[in-house]
C-alpha cells in the first residue's frame, strides 16, 4: 500500500472566496493539472467508484487523489491500495473544502507530475456546493436508494454540477427509483448536466465516466 | 390532507447557541411538549420512516412536525397525508437548524395541544451534529446502503444522538453490510446510544421506536 500523509487543513481567511477559486484554476491551468471536485451524500459510494475509476484510468492519466474527511482515514486507506498518490485531509470540522483549503490539500499531495487530482470532498450535499474549490469540473453521485426526488430537495447541488453519475443502478429491482423522473429533475436544475448511469459494484458506467475524464483532461492541457 | 404553512426561518443572532438551547429545553418542559430532532444523510428514509411512526402513535400522542430543508416542500406534503399538524421550514440555504431556528419554527407551528413535536432536520449527518435545537432527545437513520462504516466517519453525529434507527434492512440481502460491526462502532462512540433495526418499507421496527418515543414522551410529563 502506498505511504500517505494526514493533513490537517484550517478553513480560509479570505473573504472572496470566488477570486481565490478563479485563481487556483488558473494557477491548475498553467500546470496542466486537471481538478475534479466529486461531491455525494455519505455512503452514495463516491470510494468504491474512485477506485474502479482509477483502476480505468491509471495506465494513460497521472493520478493524485485527496480525500476530505471530518474525521478518520478509511477512505485514503482504500485509495492507497490502488498505487496513486493520495492523502487524507482532515477538516477539523468543517462541512466542506473552500478554495483555499483545496491549495492547502494540493500543495501537502505534491502535484509535479500529475495530470489529474480528483478531491473527494466532504459528504455532503448542501455546504459543499455552495465553496468553489478551484476544481476545473465538478462531479456528484446520486446513488438509487437515495431516492429519486434528490434534485428536488438540494437543487442548487445538481445545478453546480458537470456530470451526474447515477450509481448503485445494480439494486435497482429492489428500490422505488423512477431514472427518467430523476434525469428530468436533475436536468431542470441544469439543463446541460451529463448524467451516467453506473454501479460501481459491478463495473457498469465507468469506462463512460473514465472516458469522460481523459477527454477533460485533454482538453485542459490543449489550453494550457 | 392538511394544509401547511411553507416559514422562511433566519439564523440565530445568538452567540451561544448552547444557552438558546437550554431555554428552549425549558420551555418545552414547561408545556409538556416532547421535541424529537431527527437527523440522517439525505435519502436515508426519514420522511418514511416518519410516516409509519406517526400511524402508530398518533391514536394517544397528539403530534406536529415540522419539516426542515434548504428548499421545496415536498416532505411536508407526504407528513400532511397522515392528517397531523405539519409545517415546512426552509432555512435559506442553511445546513442545520440552531435552536432559535428551532424556536421560530414552533412558534409557526403553533403547539398548545401537542404532546409531541417531531423536526425533521435537514439531510446531512455534519452540521445539524454540532448545534443543538433544544430537542428532549436526539435520533438519527443510518440506511443499509450507505454502509456500516459511518459511525467511523461521522463520530459527533452518532455521539450526540440517543436512538440510531438502522433502516432499509429489507435489503441487506444486496449490500455489504455488517450490522454487528456497526452497531459496535456506533456504541464506541456512544456507549449508551440505543439501536433498532428497522425497515420503513415494511414496518418492521417501528412499533419498537414508537414505543421508545411514548416511554420518552410519558417520562417528559412526569418530570414537568
Amino acid at each position: 500500500m502506498r505511504e500517505f500523509k494526514i493533513l490537517e487543513i484550517k478553513q480560509g481567511v479570505f473573504d472572496d472566496n470566488n477570486k481565490q477559486a478563479d485563481g487556483l484554476r488558473e494557477d491548475l491551468k498553467k500546470r496542466g493539472t486537471f481538478l475534479l471536485n466529486l461531491m455525494s451524500s455519505p455512503g452514495s459510494g463516491k470510494t468504491t467508484t474512485l477506485v474502479k475509476t482509477i483502476r480505468a484510468l491509471k495506465e494513460t492519466v497521472k493520478i493524485g487523489v485527496m480525500e476530505a474527511d471530518i474525521d478518520s482515514d478509511v477512505d485514503a486507506v482504500t485509495i492507497g491500495q490502488e498505487d496513486v498518490k493520495v492523502i487524507q485531509l482532515h477538516t477539523g470540522g468543517m462541512c466542506h473544502l473552500d478554495a483555499e483549503m483545496t491549495r492547502q490539500g494540493l500543495h501537502g499531495l505534491g502535484m509535479d507530475d500529475l495530470d489529474l487530482v480528483i478531491l473527494e470532498n466532504v459528504g455532503n450535499l448542501v455546504c459543499p456546493a455552495e465553496f468553489d474549490t478551484g476544481s476545473s469540473k465538478n462531479a456528484m453521485i446520486l446513488s438509487v436508494p437515495e431516492g429519486d426526488d434528490k434534485p428536488l430537495k438540494y437543487p442548487l447541488m445538481f445545478s453546480i454540477v458537470d456530470v451526474l453519475l447515477i450509481n448503485k443502478i445494480d439494486v435497482l429491482p429492489y428500490f422505488d427509483f423512477d431514472v427518467d423522473a430523476c434525469i428530468e429533475r436533475a436536468k431542470k436544475c441544469n439543463p446541460n448536466i451529463k448524467v451516467i448511469l453506473c454501479s460501481a459494484r459491478n463495473g457498469e458506467g465507468i469506462e463512460e465516466f473514465a472516458d469522460w475524464i481523459k477527454t477533460e483532461v485533454a482538453t485542459w492541457k490543449k489550453e494550457q
